[in-house]
């Protein structure tokens, strides 16, 4: 963390808008191109989503560590990895940057700058999907930042492309992302009474993948243990990602 | 391998409910959103499960060595790369993974935990496409372990990625999966007396090419040798993939 | 910069003159084979172009920096990372080499060299999305640049794959591009009158980038400075990407 | 090279074979699934031949150079990074497997092993794009392997993605590939009376990129030839990619 929280929290606010421009962007240009058919729509929307989330960590993981989602940030600062002092910084940047990622998206299509979303996506089986969508990135992103740091975007980029299929509610697994998608009555809208169900099976998906890698983590034999204290580059390389 | 093996073990109990997750659920989205075109169902199936296997070698190799996959962890036994007395808990775990994964895309569906799948899939034709899959599976993994660890995942996710469309059978060339996927009745499911055959294909596939790897490696001239001699560091690093 | 200013300029000669055959010609293809619909010839033609742009800035960045973008140039020379006295030379190669592609892919598909573009493509909507597509592209190269120089070519590819479906415009981003689409009156073309406009946008966004990114990359922190004291290594490979 | 030849032969076999393997496999695959749209079944085409192509490198690579084209192996020998004498072993080896990946493929689809392709391919638009396609490819090879070999893999495998696309012949640009789709009367093939003007216009293009790779690698400058002095892992890492 060699950048101060002022440049930090613009990377993230970036980052968090980048993402949003293009999950709304290209969703409403999916629907528009597609004619009819939602599985090209999401096809193209699941290709740009991946692909600029992978370029998002590639570029931006070195100022801010790329959360680009409070998910990450709180479990982070739970398990000792980042300061709680500067946890409001990093939320408030990834929810702003979230908000003016979607507004930018709709002035892009020529679209006023805010919808309220009627797209309801609600149900068990919708919040079992963002609960397992969630406790995947969140492995994921530990395990990759703690073992493969520089690897960690593509990792991250390919676990989101295949979410975007193999879950019903197409892995929103970021409660930014949630909060500014009701936002948009579009592709990829969702009505603002299903918000706060979906944030709470992204935090419990994401506490568990949390502790479970905790535990796992401390489960090592004395063998690895050993092995770390000669290796100090792999600790310090754990900043690359978040 | 620096982790216990109950650990080990739940790497490998994640990896492959995530995948089977991931094969299972794209292919139920697929079907239903592609309205009727298996060929664009088929394209969703298939980035969604290249993209997540890539991604769970990325993130768990290190822990496991990402075998997710029978063939592999017999494969390693029989070459003496891995310790046959853990073999019977790798192989539970990836059996047991493989089925957690099904339930849990059924669930994601609002559909019940399992069903006996009637998708017939059998003949000469089927059971060498498995055998082919296989073989360049196993192959390419022995190759990747042993020459390009850091790029296993890339390659391995690649291969499965093309495996999809050139094969017949969409190349399942893992027992666990196969086994799973006979309680899914939908578009990635496998009819029960279908199982066994192609579980004998891959094996077969996948020793041949042990085999051919291992004389392959022995018939390097004496310069490879004294390089390898000089270079501990390739060997050291063989456990990083599957 | 190794190599003389003739080589490298014929370096940018041949990465522009592919990328904009892959455009055209992709876009021609996916016109022709697509039956009508236009999202999936979008998706042909974003899938080429970016495969496209990362094989060429992984091949071509040790030779010239890859800039293949004026933008890119003056932006370099502007920051003082490129010589002014060597910009003429870049910029004639972009330009030339942007319509050697546009005439090359007219070739391979048997048409004449060259056609006025009526593609009708202006409005403040489409402004505002080469706005926002520049200031990315801009951002993702300086970051890459200084920060990850060898995985640019992943990030800078991903990001103009995602950037097809998220703008309204498909993403040009290139003033060489823009103008050398002027000449190809297809699925990729551009109307010359919409040519000026789309380039002031360009050059908008991509100075604002520009000048964002110094203004981050200043506002480090000591530990910062001292680090980078300490890492001679990460600047002298800044030049591996542009 | 360390491997003994007829290892190293072998290499190419295999890697020949899974080539034609996903070529026709999938498009014969594709063919059957697309429901009559030649755009969807190139998606599958060319996803499943850039994927399988960037596997067979990474794995290959570091046994036999990966030529798996009689051009890469002709260009080498004819530049000096490859003996003469070891050149027939390498073209059988291509040859050989390029049919035994057809015929693979043909019984996985239940069909028989070889047909006289009806597919007709000639004209000045298709040889003038094989010629633009083998030039890219072997460009890409010699600076691939030249500066950035360990992402050799990666490029090689883009650039033939993007090929299919911005082509109008979809990129054969490999003689052996060419003469083995002559026997598969399917999507992917190629009437015998037009496989001696593709390759001649492969060599040709092959050939020119080779030239002029070589022009331009020796005007560098004086600080380019002190810099290689200082790093002999740069040129001994050469093998890695072909």
């Amino acid at each position: 963390m060699n950048f101060d929280l002022r440049t930090r929290s613009l990377a993230e606010f970036l980052g968090s808008a980048f993402l949003l421009a293009a999950i709304i962007g290209s969703g409403i240009m999916g629907e528009r191109l597609a004619g009819g058919s939602v599985a090209i729509a999401l096809l193209a929307n699941m290709l740009a989503t991946g692909a600029m989330l992978t370029a998002l960590i590639l570029t931006l993981s070195p100022i801010s560590g790329a959360h680009f989602n409070p998910v990450v940030t709180l479990a982070m600062a739970w398990a000792g990895d980042f300061a709680w002092r500067e946890a409001p910084a990093y939320l408030a940047a990834q929810f702003a940057g979230a908000f003016a990622g979607v507004a930018t998206a709709h002035l892009m299509c020529g679209m006023r700058l805010f919808f309220a979303s009627t797209h309801v996506r609600h149900g068990a089986a919708q919040l079992w999907s963002e609960a397992v969508a969630t406790f995947g990135l969140l492995f994921g992103t530990w395990a990759g930042s703690r073992f493969r740091p520089a690897a960690t975007a593509y990792a991250i980029g390919a676990y989101i492309t295949a979410a975007y299929w193999f879950t019903a509610s197409t892995s929103f697994a970021n409660p930014a992302i949630t909060l500014a998608r009701s936002a948009s009555d579009r592709f990829a809208g969702i009505r603002p009474p299903d918000v706060l169900p979906f944030m709470a099976a992204q935090l419990a998906g994401g506490f568990a993948a949390t502790q479970l890698f905790r535990r796992m983590a401390t489960a090592t034999s004395r063998v690895e243990q050993r092995t770390a204290q000669l290796e100090p580059a792999a600790v310090a390389s754990t900043h690359d990602d978040g």
